[in-house]
């Protein structure tokens, strides 16, 4: 068990559910189309976003963000301790920093006393790109390095009285990741902050994320996700939504059960998986429904959902719970299956 | 460390390199169709193919499939010992059958003899929707049901001196399914075929396959992967390729980094990290690319690629191992980073 953080009005870590966060692609300073992109955002389910703050402009800007943004609003920040202050004076909830080349001791207590004041966590971010010279010469770019370039950055806010502390230790690569992570949650019960740095495409960027931040979340390992994809930013949060969908870490939504279908399959099965899919996919309802391709083994590969259609040469069965409640003609099944999914979400008989 | 079995050529488990495998969607009995998917499967990069056998009509199109298949067949069968015996007796490489449900004792005996007179390997698969009654009353559906439903279909062979079997134990629950594997491999060196079953569309069983073969993978456990998709089992093979090279269990690639953009990222790099990825995504040589949004964090984040190229307003700045080599205008940087990236790939200096 994390000790828990507060990012504005959302609880971090201590049992609170895993909380999803992005990143605005849009220039900070340009606060409606940041607004924009926020709105969309949250509107997928994301439920803290970060904004790049690269000059002053930036940083006065998140006081417009905040003003109107659903979500809290975290303040990324490089290099500059100036732009960190602003930031929080500015309103960010969180700031995102590397101690290590903020600038010096005198720079940190300026951030330190900042932050406590307005009582707003940082999060300390190693990532390969950024270790510390000196555990980069001794460790190499290793798990060890990143975890110690993250306890020495937080030990030197610690030294200034800063104590709502998030950690980050982001590699590239995804076997490193786990076990930078897996470390640093032997070494503090700090909330983390899990990702993998620099996914890449949406493609690929999307097993890298689900391979490293499931195999952590799988282990109890992460506070908040945020899956990195060079992509439109709402598909980070669709990702990351079905990451934890998949960890078991979300209750209420439709799990699609679909069988990739064979040379057993007689029916068009995966028009009819995509579209009820498509149809759940916002649905905070706890439901279990399949599509299956034959009947065969149709109804009992899918015993505990709430509902299911097998395929067959000439009729589908439709089932609910494991039993077979009728029999409709292949012409009409996907209308009558998708009135029995409409119906199963409102949770009432069709 | 597990036993190693071969299907026809491929050696599988005990130190060999874990192998793709998909599952055709044709009717077997179509053998042209099922060679035409096949061959789209082995030139994305399918190991082993398997086929579902439906019927005496699909049993004998084995031999067709057989004899122009670039890769090993795995019969697919389901209740029916005579089916088992006949995809054998037409060249089948591998079979996966539930022994639990294949007609009781001489049954079993009449397979098991066929098997090992054609030096065919089996595949013992329990699903969470074929448990054995006995397990499934005394444990639920739980990863112990699954592992002990698995084990005592192998005993049934083993009695009649089947020796080379693989296991699998998939659900459609990730964590469950993670669970059972972990149990299983500590119960057996048997080699492990890893996979979730009816995962679902593209889109979510690429999330839930990558979070339950990764962590698997991370784990040390599997030889084999199949990614269930209802989609092309193309796709499928992709899947798998991705989530081998996310675990470091693929060497000779182009891994390409990309950040996420953000409101750093002043240059459309999304769009080039894209055409990158696709350029390389079948090349077999180790390489890592960046194609990083902005110069601050660009090259120092990208220190151990190959190639990379981070944006900025006016030009952009080209580097190899983290030095930069030079700048280009951004004008010319597409054109200019898509050759060296070509040059890369064949090892020479552009």
């Amino acid at each position: 068990m994390t000790r828990q953080v507060h990012i504005g009005g959302v609880a971090l870590g201590g049992g609170a559910p895993v909380r999803i966060q992005s990143m605005t692609t849009t220039p900070t300073s340009d606060a409606e189309a940041t607004l924009a992109q926020i709105a969309r955002l949250a509107e997928a389910g994301c439920e803290i976003v970060r904004v790049a703050v690269r000059d002053e402009a930036d940083a006065r800007a998140i006081r417009a963000v905040k003003d109107r943004s659903p979500l809290p609003v975290v303040a990324d920040i490089h290099f500059s301790a100036k732009l960190a202050v602003l930031s929080v004076e500015n309103g960010a909830d969180k700031i995102r920093i590397n101690p290590g080349n903020i600038g010096g001791e005198a720079k940190i207590k300026l951030v330190a006393d900042c932050v406590r004041a307005h009582h707003v966590p940082v999060r300390v971010g190693a990532n390969t790109g950024s270790i510390e010279r000196e555990y980069f010469e001794r460790f190499g770019r290793s798990a060890r390095a990143l975890v110690e370039s993250a306890l020495h950055g937080a030990a030197l806010l610690e030294k200034y009285g800063v104590e709502d502390i998030v950690f980050s230790v982001k590699a590239s690569s995804v076997p490193l990741t786990v076990e930078a992570y897996t470390l640093l949650a032997a070494c503090t019960d700090r909330p983390l902050h899990v990702g993998v740095t620099e996914a890449g495409t949406r493609e690929s960027g999307v097993v890298k994320s689900s391979v490293g931040i499931g195999s952590l979340l799988l282990r109890g390992i992460g506070d908040t996700i945020r899956v990195s994809l060079t992509d439109d930013p709402v598909e980070e949060v669709y990702a990351a939504k079905r990451i934890l969908r998949a960890c078991g870490l979300e209750r209420d939504f439709v799990d699609v059960i679909a069988c990739p279908t064979c040379g057993r399959c007689e029916w068009e099965s995966m028009g009819l998986a995509q579209e009820v899919e498509r149809l759940t996919f916002g649905a905070k309802v706890r439901r279990k429904i399949a599509v299956m391709g034959c009947v065969v083994n149709g109804p009992g590969e899918a015993k505990d959902c709430d509902l299911g259609i097998a395929g067959g040469r000439d009729a589908c069965v439709l089932f609910k719970k494991g039993e077979i409640v009728r029999t409709v003609p292949r012409s009409e099944a996907k209308e009558e299956f998708l009135r029995e999914v409409r119906a199963c979400l409102e949770g009432r008989e069709e």
